[in-house]
């Protein structure tokens, strides 16, 4: 945090800095950056200092300034500008970075109380306060990317998901997903794997480092934005009150679970489709019983998502039941589990048979329309409307 | 077409084959294959000779062989192996390839009828004749690529779709397309760029190529699996009673429009959601109307896919007329045109507003659910249920 009297010159404001960082034992390479009063963005001495040795400037106003208690207030310096302090109340600002704190902990930062600086025959005076900023400053806005891997094939994950993950200062995501990806991470990457179940946490994360000035990848298998981490991300952002702006989100779509079946079974998706979830964790099974009569109902091609867990076991079975009363018995079922990978296993059957095969958290299962066939092992559904009223 | 006594020599039979080309200026290197009776693919001489000089040996059936008229019909050879013909109906049939004609039609591919060819102090008879095939014999079994290229960046293409395309022997697709992927296309290869009408010819097209042998890729924008070309190429390979293995058919997935759209508006496909095309071209109107009210009514976040034509104007009006009854007029709704195109333009605005934006052919249309909330000029739809009664 710098004061000074107008005309101050930039040899002075530097070796005042110097002086006090000695006194204190500060390096001057911790310097991450002067702050001062929004009055002195135009000091010629400040500005020049600032662009030789490369420090950020930030400008607080006096109404900001004088929102913080500092240790040293000034009732001269409080009539000439409107805040009573300028050096401790904008180190103290700018030492906070994103966080916002009660504004009674805000001093706890400051490391060195104003200390004012002459120098024999100079014109001028300044003012020098340091505070520490908990955070290393990277003097970088951060960026959230939020990417999908897709089915998990490398061959199967968009160039520009690709390069995001190998640019990123940051990868978080789920152990396996990173797992899949790790032929496009880079030493020097700082690689967060965290367990399935903790994505408030892993999403929580990612806001903070990006905040701290870093590109963080958050990883999801899919399509991040279908079921994915982009909206928990963006939700998290939202409650935060964020401005759209700081972080940067950039969302990277990827191939989603019902395309990557839908590519391996044959042509299912060729006609109006919906995905529903039958995970009843955040949703009302009621809401979901609903959405699967609608879906059935008005001839959806249906792709069924998180169809059975070890817990959630019967959600398949109402949801098969549900459908039989719409559709034939027959109508094409494929049920496809770790698409795109070694152990893939693909299985077309009926909506009558469908329970025959195992189902579990990594299958998705496509139920067909009306006008489905099965054609030499696989499942097309026409372009042209053959079904209504069959 | 080859007949012959058993135990007659490679030699001899080579010689035979030798003459009667000379004699009718047929070049050898003009010779595909040879094609046989069954009962011959152990005959010592025929095999030799195939394996020496790379040419694919085919054998037919006697009861194949019999079905085929042909000049020189023989009732001995008849009575002997079951069928009148070997040499002449074996040559026509092997020169059809995977082409279905009337039977009466097949004789007209003979250039040479039978000639039978002895040596003198050797043992056994060839009997040789001539058909001509219309198509260049590739020796190999035609692959069909059916690649999604995306919203029509590079960067937002599969490397998997992106190598397919860079190895067809031919690459067919929408002029429109075909331009967007000229940087991954190489010299040699047959480009087919049809106009966006054409689909049934496209389709047409690549399976005529692919069943002479050659690998083609057919791209669709999007994912082509979803409302793209590779249904209607699996259809019509399934009206031409297809094995499922000649062509081989592969489907590679990209970003959908509404992926796309999705990713660059936020995250508004967290919950359920269901894609609807507006074009009656080839589906009653009624059943999409009954799908439109079964995905507001269930509250489906919803994608519309061909909104509106030059000459579809209305059906944009009704999907909105139908949604304002079920859901809020401020329902936040995104409209977005040629998606990460240079061109691209977003729109976010309500379900009560939407038809204020220009809509046409190239844009796609998002309306969220219940819980759908716009921050920061983002679209974001909760992962939990808010909604359900409000």
């Amino acid at each position: 945090g710098i004061g000074c009297e107008r005309g101050t010159s930039r040899q002075l404001i530097e070796s005042a800095i110097q002086q006090v960082c000695q006194a204190h034992q500060f390096a001057e390479g911790s310097i991450a950056g002067i702050a001062t009063l929004d009055l002195k963005a135009d000091e010629a001495g400040i500005l020049k200092l600032c662009h030789d040795r490369q420090w950020p400037l930030q400008c607080f106003t006096a109404e900001q300034l004088r929102s913080v208690s500092v240790p040293t207030p000034s009732d001269i310096v409080a009539e000439e500008v409107g805040t009573p302090s300028v050096a401790e109340a904008a180190a103290i600002l700018a030492s906070q970075g994103h966080k916002l704190r009660a504004s009674s902990d805000l001093s706890a930062s400051l490391r060195v109380a104003k200390t004012i600086v002459r120098q024999a025959g100079q014109p001028g005076a300044v003012t020098v306060a340091i505070a520490e900023a908990e955070q290393e400053y990277t003097g970088r806005s951060g960026r959230l990317w939020l990417v999908g891997t897709g089915p998990g094939e490398l061959a199967q994950i968009t160039p520009a998901a690709q390069t995001a993950i190998g640019q990123a200062d940051v990868v978080i995501g789920y152990t396996l997903y990173i797992e899949l990806v790790s032929a496009l991470l880079r030493p020097g990457q700082i690689i967060e794997a965290l367990p399935i179940t903790q994505e408030r946490q892993r999403a929580e994360r990612a806001i903070e480092l990006a905040q701290w000035g870093l590109t963080v990848a958050v990883i999801s298998s899919g399509d991040c934005g279908i079921y994915g981490m982009a909206g928990l991300v963006l939700e998290q952002l939202q409650q935060q009150e964020w401005d759209g702006k700081t972080p940067d989100v950039q969302v990277f779509p990827g191939i989603s679970a019902l395309q990557a079946a839908a590519s391996r079974v044959g042509a299912p998706l060729m006609h109006d489709f919906c995905a529903i979830s039958l995970s009843d964790l955040l949703t009302p099974w009621e809401v979901i019983e609903q959405r699967l009569t609608a879906a059935a109902q008005a001839d959806f091609v249906t792709a069924l998502y998180n169809p059975r867990s070890q817990t959630r076991t019967h959600q398949i079975e109402t949801a098969q039941q549900i459908f039989l009363k719409y559709r034939n018995s027959n109508t094409p079922v494929a049920i496809v589990r770790s698409v795109y990978r070694p152990e893939e296993q693909i299985t077309l059957t009926t909506l009558a048979q469908l329970l025959e095969t195992p189902i579990d958290m990594l299958t998705t299962v496509i139920i067909g329309n009306r006008s489905t066939q099965i054609h030499a092992n696989k499942m097309i559904t026409p372009r042209g409307y053959l079904g209504f009223g069959a």
